[in-house]
């Protein structure tokens, strides 16, 4: 961390507020130049708040140089994180390193049929995941709220009978109890930030699944998988899924280049939502050969047998027979990246 | 709630789309155009899903008309809410209606020195209510979390000595127990969302301060109101804390043309916290007058003895002194409204 | 101007940069730590190019201390420039220190009598100056595009017979010559970065009402000023007329903060456009006292004798009655500030 | 066009205003509901004022359900349009349909020897034109502006020894006669919505690159095509550069969805600017996979012999040596989607 001083900053001045700093246990690189004087911390400014040190009165400019998070940090765990499912009866579910993972399924649990006809699909079709809501974040407290408890059992049916880990969105901590059996556990955009979910996750030992918040920054999203890993649990996945912007011919905008962004800075697996970034499904399978283009581990994509009666988000789910097709041609794409789906 | 059907969509096929929409308990409006056949929904379309609709394959575009909304809407409510907190040996604190009410302390309670001071502080400057954080919502794990249930019980004190009502951020539904005291409950803007906390403080009957999230719409802060409102509790103040954009000047960008936008909308009460908004105290003033001639009911200001030794938000801060002299000119702002502090 | 070098990079090699960035001329200030060298710029750096900086392989962050704008910059002229324009009969239309200037008048000049009128309405309610468009950029080629030189010809009648001075907006450098009777030339926030034309308004003589763009930072604003005041024009007059963002309940979102921040930062006045900002004319009454409150140096407000048939901007325009009921309420507000109309 | 009443319009106030409507040569579709009445207008309502329309006192909702561009639209131009540019002694440079066309280039031109050197790198890597800018768009007035004429002289030299054709960008109408060997003349973003310099652009008989400005909607880039397509010409190549959002780990955010959304609206060809989106080197390599798998017709990447020396943007350029082994690369994913680089 760089601080500059305020011009006319008395040396003496900077040397008192050196010994204030040191309180915080980094050393200080004191740097008297002319015109300015700047002082570098060294050591672990993680817990520095960059925000008090500007409030200062000598303080001109506070720059963060290292990253905030640690744990999320590529800097100090160079390798990949890869995420591995065992699976009963199939094959393992991986995320990271080489492996492309697929995770497919309806947006809510609406009946045991469903689920289980929808499970099928997209096993044969080669996904790696099942998902499905059981509790579901909506903007009006009179949409659909999801099956709750009952979504959940057929979810975990749809498990059984196919082999497939599953995916699904806790939206409270009293739910934990009731996710046992849930192999990754999705912190939704919304909660991207509800420290208190997070830190609870961080206790738990299961992988989860984190959502980029609406308008969340790039150190945000690391800094709330951050929260989850400084509670002990290392399996975060990032989940890119639109920023919110000012056009509308997308429900969101797809920030791609983040994946390369993240690529660099933390050695966790980032995957793409382009059914929620876009909102339509005509727009699916083109975003999808993006989003490995740009360098993702992994895809969700919302699939529905009936997208026209879906209790939610019908216009943005690919049919059985659409998510099919597209399959063999996410493969070509993964093998141009030289990873496996 | 209008539908615009596909062009080429056959009355027969129209007709049979209106039996499927009547099903859902409104009444159709059918208008047969020579080009377009447009329907109307008459009726409470507040839980039609309009998304859904706009997956139907004779969709082509979808109107809501109504607002999504109901008890937070004005329509249907046309007096404004006014917050009454009684309050004992002082005045009640109030906001809505003709009086302009005064939130002011520290971001966080931090020793009981500092919040019985500042407490005083605030009383004899006119601030109508007390705030401070004792569980903070921060970005990094590693930063101060606030006090906790220390920092609550030292807030109740000083609400005890001062007589002022008490203002306080709750996180987690588990610390609504220790809640009993506190006189408004603050959602702040990342949990604005959080659905599973907003359905809970519907069963309380305390008023709830609502933030807005950081890029949320008009129309998702006030269903988010909605969430609270139908669980029975109606007492909500709307509190407008400054969007995310892509100017680095201040923190957020404070949006005061939504206050009349949502005054027309909703009887709610809109209050504005032009610290958080911008970030930087010597904004503060300023930005409190223009929320002030916007119309606003209230406004929360950050106060603090020692801002450069804040254990957060010390940037936007304003020390007694400075707030005790803004007082008497936002009182020249609020009479020129009608209104009175 | 501060560059942080990468952590490892040698003495030497810092050394040989330090002469390269010499040549710039500006001097150095190196400041070697334990774990990295800083390097200070003294001098005058706004003519160094920072991306060019950043692009160099032993950089690691470049930091600007100082602003890159310097005829803008109030650091280098500590007093508010004052806009003046003579007027024969009547009092000169003033922008600036103590006095607030109210430009008031149609979108667009339609018809003789209509800017006659409107003209008249004005002046009597107390405007300052009288605006109207008679080159209109429009978003399609097929909307009405102002009734160009015939427009201006009336818009300078109107002037003759009123007194008052003239602002109006210029699209292209060819239209200057039309323009000699205009007061205040006006540059569209669709023109802000237009630099061709900044450039030759800079070498004319006459003040420029420079409109923030779309999505503009206060910097970028401030570097489109110094465009034209590095060709020798310092009259130049900023406008905040609001930003782009995802909500939809206003055209834009109107940043007044903007005003204290540029305040700081220039000696150039700044000026609220509430009409364009909001674009629904029932907000700008409360806009208008916002702005005012917030620190503005002026509004510009549409005023139109029947918004129903305005040829462009209708919904956003003030009916002259309504203007009228305005402007002595505006007059308490600038009273609190210290400002006279 | 459909246009909703207010509730409790009358009939007879609702076919007054179908009166006035019908003087704009567009019929109109009366449907009467039982709680509202709904106007449809059918015919060409591209130049129909919505905003204006909106204004009236008897109408709540203005909705647009044709699209307001006509040449641009592909409803009306089914087949894609191809850009082709006959090239002396090569093969023609080709963008849309099944060819992919790469642009490669410096930002700026800087000397003879540098434009020639990095011309003949970029054909032997097998781009089909060559770009480099003469006339620059800078943020200050204190920044390299460009080599003006005789940079473009020196693009032309370029041209004449490589046979590659020329794209660069043109800022100023009186330009023009400078520009008569350009093969592409380009408009920066900050021009997107100069209309003088689109209208004049509608009369030369030269493709134009059109650039998103930096933060325009979808329909508004599609307008600006619209400006220079209504002067007769049709040669408009559309460019994605990203846009402006409040992130800033990259410059701007790359919108790769406008791509399948362009594709279905226009029948224009989309190319992409991943170096201007990204403004880091590194990422450029990524993010031209994935506009190709996005769909894009062509990409337009800065190739810098010396990106730390270059005069302008360096840190977004590839070296030589980079781009000829990204190009093999791009082949294989462009391959992918059915077209040839």
């Amino acid at each position: 961390m760089i601080i500059v001083l305020k011009p006319h900053t008395s040396s003496g001045e900077a040397r008192e507020f050196v010994r204030v700093l040191e309180k915080q246990s980094v050393s200080i690189d004191f740097s008297e130049g002319a015109a300015q004087i700047v002082l570098g911390l060294v050591g672990d400014t993680a817990h520095i708040d960059e925000e008090a040190l500007a409030a200062h009165h000598l303080v001109e400019k506070v720059i963060r140089v290292q990253e905030p998070y640690k744990r999320a940090n590529r800097l100090f765990h160079p390798d990949d994180t890869i995420i591995t499912i065992p699976s009963k009866g199939g094959p393992a579910g991986v995320i990271g390193g080489k492996r492309l993972g697929i995770i497919a399924g309806p947006c809510s649990v609406e009946s045991r049929e469903q689920i289980l006809s929808l499970a099928e699909s997209v096993r044969k079709a080669g996904a790696g995941f099942l998902r499905g809501g059981a509790f579901k974040p909506r903007t009006s407290p009179y949409s659909f709220q999801g099956m709750g408890p009952e979504g959940l059992d057929l979810l975990l049916q749809a498990k059984k009978e196919t082999g497939l880990p599953v995916v699904t969105e806790l939206m409270d901590i009293h739910q934990l109890e009731l996710f046992e059996d849930v192999d990754v556990i999705q912190v939704g955009a919304r909660n991207m930030q509800n420290f208190s979910l997070l830190r609870e996750l961080g206790l738990c030992r299961r992988p989860v699944l984190l959502k980029r918040g609406l308008s969340s920054t790039m150190t945000e999203l690391l800094m709330a998988a951050e929260y989850i890993m400084a509670g002990g649990n290392d399996d975060v996945i990032l989940c890119e899924r639109g920023i919110r912007s000012y056009d509308t011919f997308t429900r969101n905008v797809l920030d791609l280049a983040i994946i390369p962004a993240l690529k660099r800075k933390t050695h966790l697996p980032v995957i793409v939502d382009p059914s929620h970034a876009t909102g339509v499904s005509w727009m699916v399978p083109q975003m999808s050969k993006a989003a490995i283009a740009a360098g993702a581990d992994g895809l969700i994509i919302e699939v529905h047998n009936d997208p026209e009666h879906a209790l939610c988000d019908g216009e943005q789910s690919l049919t059985p027979a659409v998510f099919a097709e597209l399959m063999p041609r996410l493969r070509k794409y993964a093998e141009l990246e030289g990873k496996k789906i």
